[in-house]
């Protein structure tokens, strides 16, 4: 049997492998367009940073090592430009001498990756403006700052490699702008939770510009120029475009193999396309998603890694399925961790599902044990069944942590009541008694079993015209900062008060992150109130607004006056 | 509705604060036979060392905010003697004055916690010998160490209490000699696994002493003397019992409740007691173990909480059930992370299953991002189904991760299979494309579907006699440390020089974890060897030689020599 993979990153790499293992005579070769095979993609930003600094820690893997291990042949710098699938051959374009030749396979393996978008204005392709995809897009950029010591840098797009690259050039000393077209940052996250990062980036220098639409970029006098929409252009000596990417599809797509959502490779759960002699893994390919059901396109690692086994297997006559993608991932920020998994509001949405959300504070580990940070968790849950369907964390110790434990949760269809039962491991430097997902399981619980009411801050825009809004916090967090019209009554004196609220009017209740202001809802609902906790709290709010405009002019997006 | 809840931490301050939630009305009575109420009971130890600095941080919670933001009155120093459950009372003893009182209750919750176990040697009660508990046992052993500045301190017994004390005074600059009956430390482990810890504590530079069962304790000249039953006597000037806890049993026993395993308080799911009107919660009560089915007694403040707002809920009418621990816990030691959740080898030879179990060496993050370090995982499966039985992982970062990861994997009953599957979140600084849980179910699976064969390291004891030993790993590894009995092929050189070993003789094979084994295991069988990869490779041997003795005189336990 020979198998040929086009592609030796991640899938291309993985699937290689695990033919051998299975096959030990198999024929089995790779051809990767760039120099480098089984690169740490993911490393690149890092080596620009200056956090790697090892040239080939980040290429440990080369096609002697392949070799030599795997007996795999890795051919670099061959470009697969044509799949003849009647007779079963590819041909190739050598890069390096500029030839061409074929090679005939029995099982093709495509995991062409996915490739930088190129937005469609001037200037893309002026010196100073590059892409970050490969470890020679990586040495280019390294290369340039070394040579040309930029001060500034704009980074158009604000998703993993955009943030990423942020983070990077700031820590060389750069002056960094991002430029992010719609109103948020890092897609995965609902635009609430986003705010959380928006805060954070200005707090580390970072010039975010939001609603920001790139129309061209044009060199003058040694800077670059990148003219906006909106305003007054940007002025650079360094700009990159990470605006997002597009699943490389023209070698399946000449080929007429079947293609779905964003051109991306269809294929069924053995990774086969439409032409069982073909197999497609990897950010190239349309996948399910494992919560809604839905086709989507999710450019990671892990389940790139995953297909390209599940590939191998079933050309072996493993009978391998993958069972979809739920898009977990995580991202460092500085000192900042943002984690998603599952679903978000919008696919949420999209797939016409009934749902709310919690949003709760917690800490990382034990308060009274040093270091802990706070964190933020959303988790999203489908209505009545109490089904988790999506988590989003930002914070700065032990989130990674607590977004795989829900990322397992959803794997394995668990509800709001499996989570206040996971028995998770504690001791004080690594977690709470209740665990924060323990948690975030309780107030679900309670709002599911009907033992509080919630709304969002959001739904504040429109609340009733007899609505008290009710602020729980103590006198010293009320005079750090509150809403206008707030009444205020601390909950340790509660009890006493409650005579000053007006009778026969809905309350809306918050505290600093909503904890306080539950127990205050129990209380006043007992005795007759209709009560709804705002989630999130006063903090949530205070990153709503701030997070929309670094200058909120003494409004927030639920129509109410900050002090 | 009159509660009365007796002992005010962990489980009883939930239960307390959940009722008032759930019942603005009711009467609700803590009775603490301490000074403190909802204090930091797994923070005591950092306090002794000086990790934890503020006296306050330890007792966040008093009476007085307790009755505050609850309405729930916390007495003190009040002993609860006697329970009449005909008249619906209990008998309290005012520590505090000597007076005693009754008081009555229409719901009792009995959350008296366990006790530490006192051997019955002679000179538990010299001065200087001490076991901790409570705050007070700790001011008390933090003042004799400020007032006696002792130089020495012995541990008796390496469960979490002993190891976390052995850190701590270590850590004050004491010398510590640690004391422990039987051949391993941290009972939830399996004794190859505290191997890892064994040589860890004596790198850290304290005295492990296992196999050593102490006869007796005496004072002599300002200084204590632990006479041992194996060999001459330990000297210290501090001496910490730390043999274990026993669950505070007797105002159940002598009011006729059912007491199960090891005088265990018996309830029902709803943490009911046979007398309806008594529940009990936390370290006092035996539980269902969530994996094996069987009757368990697990002392952790997690399962604590979660049993007190089982009980606090089932008073109020909300049919919540407790359906069972499974033991996850977590361990710091110095910078060492120690974790385990569900069965181990013991508890799944005592549940009559039939199991085996995989090693891996994994990095707990990119190899190529900076402070990646290495962790030991074992998981614990039932064969033919691959059901996750049981964890244990040992490391210095992402410990805590990957032991909450398999722990909700456990609860919800996931296979090698599923492990294999999750989708968790990979960024360079967090985890690796294929997360070590991943790994673990790949190495799973291969086991599983006959890919490959293995053989633990013990089992080399008993080889048959014309076995092979083949070691595959570089020239350069097996110059730093070898079997003395083994072929060397690395695995680079072995499809040319297979020639080498002998035909019709089973092979063993080892590398430094397992990984590069695993494909010679492969390209071997698939020439018709037959081939048994031994777990966790040379490096988990190296453990268990040294782990087992500080001075291996150059055999190990499977009875093949060391260089």
């Amino acid at each position: 049997m020979k198998v040929v993979i086009i592609g030796g990153v991640a899938g291309g790499a993985t699937a290689a492998a695990r033919l051998r293992r299975l096959d030990e005579n198999a024929e089995i070769i790779i051809l990767e367009r760039s120099g480098y095979v089984s690169y740490a993609n993911c490393g690149l930003p890092y080596y620009i940073g200056g956090e790697i600094t090892d040239r080939e820690a980040l290429t440990l893997q080369t096609p002697e090592s392949f070799f030599r291990r795997f007996r795999i042949d890795v051919h670099t710098r061959q470009e697969a430009v044509r799949i003849d699938r009647k007779e079963k051959r590819v041909l190739v374009h050598n890069l390096a001498d500029g030839t061409e030749y074929t090679e005939s396979y029995d099982k093709l393996i495509l995991s062409p990756g996915a490739r930088p978008l190129i937005p469609d204005i001037s200037g893309t392709d002026a010196p100073g403006v590059f892409h970050l995809r490969t470890v020679e897009d990586t040495f280019r950029i390294y290369d340039y700052i070394a040579q040309k010591q930029p001060k500034s840098a704009a980074v158009i797009g604000g998703g993993f490699i955009g943030l990423e690259m942020a983070e990077n050039l700031k820590s060389r000393g750069l002056d960094v702008t991002l430029l992010q077209r719609s109103g948020q940052v890092m897609p995965p996250l609902d635009a609430d939770m986003a705010s959380i990062v928006h805060n954070y980036m200005r707090a580390k220098g970072i010039d975010l510009r939001l609603r920001a639409s790139v129309t061209g970029i044009s060199a003058s006098e040694g800077s670059l120029n990148v003219r906006l929409a909106e305003s007054d252009p940007v002025s650079a000596e360094l700009v990159i475009l990470a605006v997002g990417v597009v699943p490389e599809n023209h070698l399946a797509k000449e080929a007429g193999l079947a293609l779905g959502m964003k051109g991306a490779i269809r294929t069924n759960s053995h990774m086969q396309t439409d032409d069982p002699d073909i197999y497609a893994v990897g950010d190239a390919v349309e996948v399910i998603h494992f919560v809604s059901g839905e086709h989507a396109v999710i450019s990671l690692a892990g389940p790139a890694n995953k297909q390209g086994r599940v590939a191998a297997d079933h050309i072996c006559g493993v009978p391998r399925h993958f069972k979809g993608s739920q898009g977990s991932s995580v991202l460092k920020l500085f000192d900042m961790t943002i984690a998603s998994t599952g679903l978000n509001e919008k696919s949420i949405r999209a797939a016409g599902m009934d749902f709310d959300s919690v949003i709760i504070g917690s800490a990382s580990h034990a308060a009274y044990y040093p270091e802990a940070a706070s964190m933020t968790i959303k988790v999203l849950f489908e209505k009545g069944t109490g089904k988790i369907l999506g988590a989003q964390i930002i914070g700065f110790g032990g989130v990674d942590k607590r977004i795989d434990v829900l990322a397992v949760a959803i794997r394995s269809g668990m509800t709001a009541w499996d989570l206040t039962e996971l028995d998770l491991a504690y001791a004080p430097p690594y977690s709470s008694a209740k665990d924060p997902v323990n948690m975030a399981g309780y107030v679900m619980e309670n709002l599911l079993e009907g033992r509080v009411k919630q709304v969002h801050w959001q739904a504040l825009e429109t609340l009733p015209e007899n609505a008290v809004v009710l602020d729980v916090r103590t006198p010293e967090e009320y005079a750090m900062g509150h809403l206008d019209c707030t009444l205020h009554i601390p909950v340790d004196e509660l009890r006493e008060r409650m005579g000053e609220i007006p009778a026969g009017r809905p309350v809306y209740l918050h505290c600093q992150s909503g904890l306080r202001s539950y127990l205050a809802c129990r209380i006043l609902s007992q005795k007759g109130f209709d009560c709804y906790n705002i989630a999130g709290g006063y903090a949530f709010y205070d990153n709503l607004v701030r997070g929309a405009s670094p200058d909120p002019e003494g409004t927030g997006p639920c129509g109410m006056k900050i002090k």
